[in-house]
């Protein structure tokens, strides 16, 4: 059965996304802010897992030129529109650089590797996991359920994931909600060092809503707590300068 | 043998604090923003573990006027310098309401009780825990080191005993390093929820020196990363109007 699609610019035109229109999860800021945490001069191999239709990994592709990225999603669904994504015109010119892998990243062990995640076959790899706690809401869409449902643990076991394919000193980023902080850093442990935190609010006077997490494979070094990504500026329903140069891949959120 | 001590002003001269004059912990910043972690109109009983010469616990004394405050603190040394700081004449608006007891808040179970930390006799518990991690900081000074270095696990006791002697609903409110982040939340898991963190930064571009977690006990709720406070605005060594007031006891770090 043919799905209703949209085909949605980002980083100003230079990539382009083509999704499933109204069903599934829509990628947006969650997806710019977290490939905006991988440094602008990265050229290695990156992995994004849960990728969707590719947003976040397409979106390292677009400002780190030199890097290669596999985008990796369970959903063959999803996957598809990730190959439909690397096959649009207006991606030519990243495609040679992306592929999609059909796995599912809370393999482990010799299934993870069978499924196409080698072993230290990574310098990177993101992640904007599923991070809606299952009690949290209820959404009668199934795809958007397989993506926004956070099971108890996940965060565990795609970390547990990441650490095995990201080789030492490579790195890692995560976007979450403030609430998953804790399950987040227990994760890392022995896994992950040298934690960067960064709060995202939607104004400065405001909880936060999000948080990116950034780390280091094997690194023992504690954690930093950043700066705070501020979206909005008081009284203006636009992006704050800073907000509007991440979402467009003109800067990244470590000043890196 | 006499120990040389000063007499500092604290809240503009509302309380005083009698402290060793170069040895040990000297407090100041830390333990203002502390006490503004309670809430303006506080009237019940707290107490503060690890009080030192006492300068959190006046200032929630200083700042919410129907507050009764006990100051706990293990070292004979340092509490004969809070029986002394509520001796001065300066503090004599806030003697009746505040009182000194020589106990060691990593007891457990009955030997904390025979100490005088009774169950759910308290409405809140403040602590400002010695928070530098053994291996960070080399202290020739014996007292001082005694207050600096956290051992392993101690979060976990402190905040075990402020369950037991915090009522349910009562509060909890903690300064510590950004570095102490885990083990703080992993010590409030099953006993407080609802957790508010405050990151404090010298400067809005730096990262965070201190967290400022307040919670309430037997609450089941997830946590949330607040808004942070910013020591010192951009070209200007002296406080922001925010930290100022906070210092100054004219303001809570939770608007409440």
């Amino acid at each position: 059965m043919p799905v209703a699609f949209t085909i949605d610019a980002f980083h100003r035109g230079n990539f382009w996304l083509v999704q499933p229109d109204g069903k599934g999860h829509r990628a947006g800021m969650d997806a710019m802010m977290l490939a905006a945490a991988v440094p602008s001069n990265f050229s290695g191999r990156l992995a994004d897992f849960g990728a969707g239709a590719g947003a976040a990994g397409l979106a390292v592709a677009s400002r780190c030129d030199q890097s290669k990225v596999v985008l990796v999603e369970r959903s063959p669904e999803m996957a598809d529109f990730a190959e439909r994504s690397l096959a649009y015109s207006g991606n030519a010119h990243l495609a040679d650089r992306v592929s999609v892998l059909v796995a599912d990243v809370a393999l482990s062990g010799r299934e993870r590797v069978a499924a196409g995640l080698a072993d230290s076959s990574f310098d990177y790899a993101i992640m904007n996991p599923p991070f809606n706690a299952r009690h949290d809401r209820k959404t009668p869409d199934t795809l958007k359920q397989q993506a926004h449902v956070m099971e108890d643990g996940l965060f565990g076991q795609w970390i547990r994931s990441a650490a095995a394919v990201v080789r030492p000193r490579g790195g890692l980023a995560v976007i979450a909600r403030p609430q998953s902080l804790q399950a987040i850093l227990d994760a890392l442990v022995g896994r992950f060092g040298n934690a960067e935190v960064v709060p995202v609010h939607a104004r400065a006077d405001t909880a936060a809503i999000r948080i990116i997490i950034r780390a280091v494979r094997a690194s023992r070094a504690g954690l930093t707590l950043c700066p705070p990504l501020i979206l909005h500026e008081a009284g203006n329903d636009l992006f704050s300068p800073r907000a509007d140069e991440i979402n467009n891949g003109r800067a990244s959120l470590f000043a890196d």
